[in-house]
């Protein structure tokens, strides 16, 4: 357990470290790249970069060489959340804790900020030190996960979705789109990074749809049963929305989660060292934020 | 002159069949891709991804096989249009003489419509049948020049400088970086796709470099002279923008266009086969539209 803090805590500083000297240069556009920046360092868990390096790691790669492409899916993550947050979609207030982007920036900024970040995750997994072959990998999988049959997808389902009763499958549908694609990505270029099999990028496939799923459904439930102050945005916002907490009610998302898991964790038999990928699933299962 | 418009037609055609068979599945998110296509399939006159293929082609390359290349560029030249359009934005109701994107499908939809375009450029570029050196040179190219520093970067001094009164090297800057960044990566793509010499690709980018600023100031000039209708959109609605025409009055931008223009013929010396890029030149320095 205390190795995955260790090794967790390695990870959130090289990626930030990497983050924090982006957008850095004294341009006559600075007011977007504090923008950019605002929201690229608020903090935030981390968990699709650490998924990238720890997939490269026990791969057999350097995962010191996978952080442009970590930091390349912690940018397309932050500018999902800046779009989402628009007066014009979520409408939300705070994020994290702070003041949401556009409450800051204002919404042309923020729609820009977002724009910027989305753009820059490309030039900054075009720039790593890997084969071309890697990259192009990396560029096709990161760009067909958050696009329009992945992420972005999903939040046109969900916005859609507003103040409807939505059945199973297009909750789960909703889900593995705008949820789960970029957890998706995220362990697939941990794999592609480290060069790892066609039968290990399938294991690390199936972990993260097991994963995301699992975190999703901890999402809703935190909605409705956390702590405003720990989670730093309003709770019980989401009741215009359908989720797995009104569609099955607390007690068995309690158990999907567990069944979630396990099945995350079965899937990691094709890596020899899996301690840290297991504590992940683990962990998450039982976050509090 | 005939032959300029023949193979005009031909890229054109070409490029706008790739683009009409994209987006076109049967999914959940079926709005999101009528949101894309409305936007990317509304004309236009698609000079970027022609500029892509005859680059491609005047360096021996197979013009082709750098459709995707070309394609993506226009998905973020589109892209770029329907976030300007947006109320936080420039609030334009109209473009190309037909409703703008969020007009249509609403402020959410268009924000998500353009990110998808912006996310399927990439997965679009990196599609292409092409070695992967090149594809990863590409993408650096495109997300380098659309991004932070390059395209994105200019909307923010854009919107920053409404209603002020800007200077000469303000007014530079800006158009370089929002309206020329596209037009130059146009040129230097079609160049990597062709496997052109490095001379070419500096050629390349002087003439797109001349070319873009021509284009710019012939932009602002018919904003001020021109007729509406045949420019689709609201003329006289920049006002409250500094213009290359408050700047230097209609008759020096009459000069500098007749200038830039020379000057990227010129650069045209590095390839062998220049009549169309010549005749591209001349014919957008002149342009009602």
């Amino acid at each position: 357990m205390n190795d995955f803090s260790e090794r967790m805590n390695q990870y959130k500083s090289a990626v930030e470290a990497y983050l924090e000297s982006r957008f850095t240069e004294e341009l006559p556009q600075r007011k977007l790249f504090d923008a950019m920046r605002y929201s690229l360092l608020a903090g935030g868990k981390r968990i699709r970069p650490c998924l990238v390096l720890e997939f490269c790691r026990v791969c057999g790669g350097d995962w010191e060489k996978a952080i442009p492409f970590a930091a390349a899916l912690e940018m397309i993550h932050t500018y999902s959340l800046i779009h989402d947050d628009l007066p014009c979609m979520d409408n939300d207030d705070y994020r994290r804790g702070r003041l949401t982007n556009h409450k800051v920036f204002g919404e042309a900024m923020a729609v820009l900020a977002g724009d910027g970040l989305l753009t820059a995750a490309f030039s900054t997994a075009a720039s790593a030190d890997a084969d071309a072959k890697t990259i192009v990998d990396v560029v096709s999988v990161l760009s067909v996960c958050a696009g329009e049959t992945g992420m972005v997808g999903g939040q046109v389902l969900d916005l859609e979705g507003e103040g409807k009763h939505l059945g199973e499958e297009q909750i789960w549908t909703i889900h593995a789109l705008k949820t789960g694609a970029l957890i998706r990505a995220a362990c697939c270029i941990g794999v592609l990074a480290g060069h790892g099999t066609e039968n290990q990028l399938a294991a690390a496939g199936t972990y993260a749809d097991s994963l995301g799923l699992a975190f999703q459904i901890r999402d809703d439930m935190l909605d409705v049963l956390g702590d405003a102050e720990k989670l730093g945005k309003a709770t019980h916002m989401d009741e215009k929305k359908s989720t797995f907490v009104l569609l099955y009610g607390v007690g068995k998302c309690a158990q999907m989660i567990e069944k979630e898991t396990q099945k995350a964790i079965d899937a990691l038999d094709a890596f020899d060292d899996r301690d840290f990928l297991i504590c992940m699933a683990n962990k998450l299962a039982i976050r509090e934020y």
